[in-house]
């Protein structure tokens, strides 16, 4: 509204609408519109309208509700996330806290009990529409979508954003598991708050 | 299974019988039927079978999905709580990050965003199915049921368990703001807990 008094000639008032405009796609841009909204967040926000990307898992369907990287939590983050049938996340360990609550479908959650130098063959364990699960800190873990229809979960986790150390399969050395940190859903705006700090 | 072996007279496969009905039952009553499950808890749990209560609250339905006094977490807790029309939370504090997801149902936020000795009018903010929100670390709030159907969320705390400070209204200074610590829903298992490390 500012900029809207600066002029009252024909090429002024397209200048400043046209800045209007700027700064209304830059408001919106910083928000809900961008990847990385972690400026002007609103403290509501509509789900429908967040950011969601298989990034690279096959099958995977992925949102941060609340999160570190992206929206400046500290403590905790959630996520939303729905397996395609026979879609699952990597092999993988962190030492957080974890806990999932599924909304709808059925699947696995396959947990290796053991502490030894591997993980070792996982227990089996059914989850379900209108369960719950946590998962140890730092046991490896996998879950599996194990049915006919899409498994959708919201999850918890602590202290992000995630660390994820992935194995290539349930024999394989705790010491050789791979770290990747960022994670895939993080890396774009953990680079761009990297930036910001320089 | 052991104690079946201990004996093959009709009085002791009785007693034996007997114990291991009071086994089986103490091992039920340790998880699921018990109010305080925390030894012996499944890791994957049915959410309709877990307690709920309105902890003396009118209008609200609280279920401690996962807990820090009901099932050991340390460093996150999930709830599932329904508000009916017109149920509120207290007006209150708490120095941990808490996000919510609703899951059905509409209301309100009322959040006080000025950082003076006191809350002071709180600024309203509609929330709906499908949204989610975000209450800033001590900033004083309340959520109410404004809608015309039953509000229902999944809200996830850090730092549990929750201290909360509540406030009589608006207006009444930050240090005269009560401490109710264990909360109304922890109050059972934490002298339990407490019992326990005796």
């Amino acid at each position: 509204m500012i900029l809207l008094s600066v002029g009252s000639s024909s090429s002024s008032q397209i200048a400043a609408i046209f800045s209007v405009t700027l700064l209304l796609f830059y408001f919106s841009e910083a928000t809900l519109g961008s990847p990385c909204p972690i400026n002007g967040l609103p403290i509501v926000r509509n789900i429908s309208e967040l950011p969601q990307d298989s990034y690279g898992i096959p099958g995977l369907t992925h949102m941060t509700v609340a999160g570190s990287v992206l929206h400046g939590m500290k403590e905790v983050e959630i996520w939303l996330q729905t397996f395609a049938p026979g879609a699952a996340t990597p092999i993988h360990r962190h030492s957080c806290e974890e806990v999932f609550v599924v909304l709808m479908g059925s699947g696995t959650l396959y947990l290796a009990e053991t502490h030894g130098s591997f993980p070792g063959k996982p227990v089996e364990f059914p989850i379900f529409a209108n369960s719950t699960l946590h998962v140890p800190i730092n046991d490896a873990h996998q879950v599996k979508n194990t049915g006919n229809e899409d498994l959708q979960v919201l999850v918890t986790i602590s202290r992000p954003p995630i660390k994820i150390f992935t194995y290539d399969d349930w024999f394989m050395p705790h010491t050789a598991a791979k770290l990747k940190f960022p994670f895939v859903w993080d890396e774009q705006c953990f680079q761009e708050s990297q930036k910001d700090e320089l």
